[in-house]
């Protein structure tokens, strides 16, 4: 008999090698495994996550779901956890879930936000948590652009090359950015049912390259047409990047 | 011939082993001598700063002083230093300076900052940049007691035992408390004419059992006649502190 768990989690990414288990690597799926282990007295607990998240690409929201041998409330799951993980990750939500909840295959939605910090020089304190874009940005230029960003396409420029999925079409809903002037910082939000590998960074680095005048505001609409990831070459840095929130068919059903 | 140069550094401290030289070991001090050693083709460069900071205490303006063997515009040994410093480090301000300034000896008073976050658990975001405490705060009742800590005081109870100095009165011009509601921290600042070992992370320590209930309103006037570090116990840890900035005597005589 096993209790299958809903948990989310937020992680500081800098330090993790990533969500996936890796040998001698210090990751996200890992260290939660290595975190259950112990509580299960050794019994091995196999996590799976909504997705993966590159080394230094942080989390608010990250779903996972496990099969645990014991049934313990969920709020216990929560305490026990904490208190065996590192300070740079923390579990904020614990639920008992159906036998069928699947973290992966169950998703609807995922929102993705990004930070870039505008100043002149790098932050010490905003290094790991932010991208950074010393040059001049007009930002109505992005606002502009960022219409075209939502809807159906297909985002064969905007994918790492080397994946395996062969369908590359994706809908955005939302895409927002906003200038937060005390921080002097850029924030994007994206909320799709589902993101390429790096999309969301290859989608910042374009949208500043935008703002910065080196793309015609409507380069998405040729972009989407050549499908040719060479086309958008650059990539925004993981620090960046925040998984916020991870949406699921059967909470909408609700 | 030298050139005495007054420089600002900011840095996030969670990875220093604090300001001071330590052989094999990362420290403020040593990486600035390690980059201009490397300016100045291998000549030796001593660093003289305002003050020590430990490990893990930030610094958004620490003044540094040394004498390079020529002389550069203000601006090229920012960025000159700038583009040899770790991520983690960055020079704000730098100026030339008379052959007499001292960084350490020139000083009138020093600004302080302390931010503490009151969420329940601990934050991945925070841990490297916050104290945390999780237990139930008044912050009417630390406001009472702010002007207690102002004004002249033998602080001989808020002094880490173990230090040469013997002259344990120091005055705070100022000590404020606020309360960031969207952040959930307290933000605490104290400006002094100088401060004692772990002073200011001790202060904030009795401050915040002030604020639980666990000490008396004004348990400083009483903390400041019995001079015993013991009845002051706690020290917030090191990660919730940062020198915001350094004020000197010839800049008060402009």
């Amino acid at each position: 008999m096993t209790q299958r768990y809903r948990v989310t989690v937020a992680y500081d990414g800098t330090d993790f090698a990533g969500f996936q288990s890796q040998p001698n690597q210090r990751t996200v799926q890992g260290t939660l495994e290595k975190a259950l282990m112990k509580m299960s007295k050794g019994e091995a607990v196999a996590v799976y996550g909504s997705g993966r998240t590159d080394s230094g690409v942080h989390a608010y929201g990250q779903v996972v779901h496990f099969d645990y041998p014991k049934l313990l409330p969920a709020t216990s799951m929560l305490r026990a956890l904490n208190s065996l993980l590192p300070l740079d990750m923390e579990v904020v939500d614990s639920q008992l879930a159906a036998p069928d909840f699947h973290a992966r295959f169950g998703t609807s939605g995922k929102r993705y936000l990004y930070r870039v910090d505008l100043g002149h020089y790098t932050n010490p304190f905003k290094r790991r948590y932010t991208g950074h874009y010393p040059y001049p940005i007009d930002v109505s230029r992005i606002q502009a652009a960022m219409p075209d960003v939502m809807g159906t396409h297909d985002y064969t420029s905007f994918a790492a090359s080397g994946g395996v999925i062969k369908n590359k079409v994706r809908t955005i809903y939302d895409a927002t950015v906003e200038y937060d002037e005390s921080a002097n910082e850029l924030i994007f939000e994206f909320y799709g049912n589902g993101f390429l590998y790096n999309m969301v960074r290859i989608l910042v680095a374009t949208l500043l390259e935008i703002g910065n005048g080196r793309r015609d505001v409507h380069d998405f609409l040729r972009l989407y047409e050549v499908k040719d990831r060479q086309e958008a070459r650059s990539t925004a840095p993981a620090s960046g990047l925040y998984l916020k929130e991870v949406y699921y068919k059967t909470d909408e059903n609700n």
